[in-house]
C-alpha cells in the first residue's frame, strides 16, 4: 500500500512499529494484510503506512488512546501478535505518539 | 541503516517522515546518507530509521521540539529539504509526534 495516509488535521495518535523479521517468514504476509484490512474495521482508525528495506516500519494512525487499546485487544489481532512474537519478529519497537503538528508538499499543487 | 533506534524513556519526540520519491533521484542517496550523519551532530538528537518499499518512511527522534525547530532550520538541512521538493520528491508529509510511551521484544532476550 505504497500511499500516504490521508489523515485529518492534528491533534490524532499514530503507532510506530519498527521491526526486524526472524528467519521464519511464512504466512506473515498474508496475516499482515489481513490486519491492515481488519484495522481499517476498528474504531477511530484514520490511516496506515508501511514500508521495509531490511528494517520494516509500520505507522498506523488512530483517534485517540482508547482506540489503541481496542485495537491492540482485538481477538484476531492477538493471534497475530502472538504469532509475530513466536515466530515472525527477531525484535521490535512499539512506539504510542500524540500527532501535535504536521504539513504536506505535493509537487503537482505547487507545493 | 537496518537498526531499530535505541532511545530513551519517553517522553520524546519523532518526526515522522513519509514520502514518495519523483524520478529524478540524482545525488539523493548521496545527500540522504549525509543529512542522517549531519543530524547525528544536532542537539537533542536521539535516533533514526528508515525504510522504503515504494512508500518512504524515515522517523528521526528527538529530546524536544526546540531540537526539531534547529534541525529544521540547519543551514545545510535546508539546502536539502529546497532541492527535495524541486527534484526528489514527487509528495511527502511531516508529522510532529510527542512519543508518549513505548515498547520493546527481543527473541533473543525472550521478549
Amino acid at each position: 500500500m505504497a500511499a500516504i495516509a490521508g489523515t485529518p488535521s492534528p491533534p490524532y495518535y499514530a503507532v510506530i512499529f519498527t521491526n526486524l523479521q526472524a528467519s521464519d517468514t511464512e504466512s506473515y504476509t498474508a496475516t499482515a494484510d489481513r490486519m491492515v484490512v481488519l484495522a481499517q474495521t476498528q474504531p477511530g482508525f484514520l490511516g496506515f503506512e508501511s514500508a521495509r528495506s531490511g528494517l520494516g516500519i509500520s505507522v498506523s494512525y488512530w483517534r485517540d488512546t482508547e482506540c489503541i487499546r481496542l485495537w491492540k485487544l482485538n481477538s484476531e489481532h492477538l493471534v497475530a501478535q502472538s504469532r509475530g512474537r513466536e515466530a515472525w519478529y527477531s525484535c521490535y519497537k512499539t512506539r504510542i505518539c500524540k500527532v501535535e503538528r504536521d504539513y504536506a508538499f505535493d509537487a503537482d499543487k505547487g507545493g
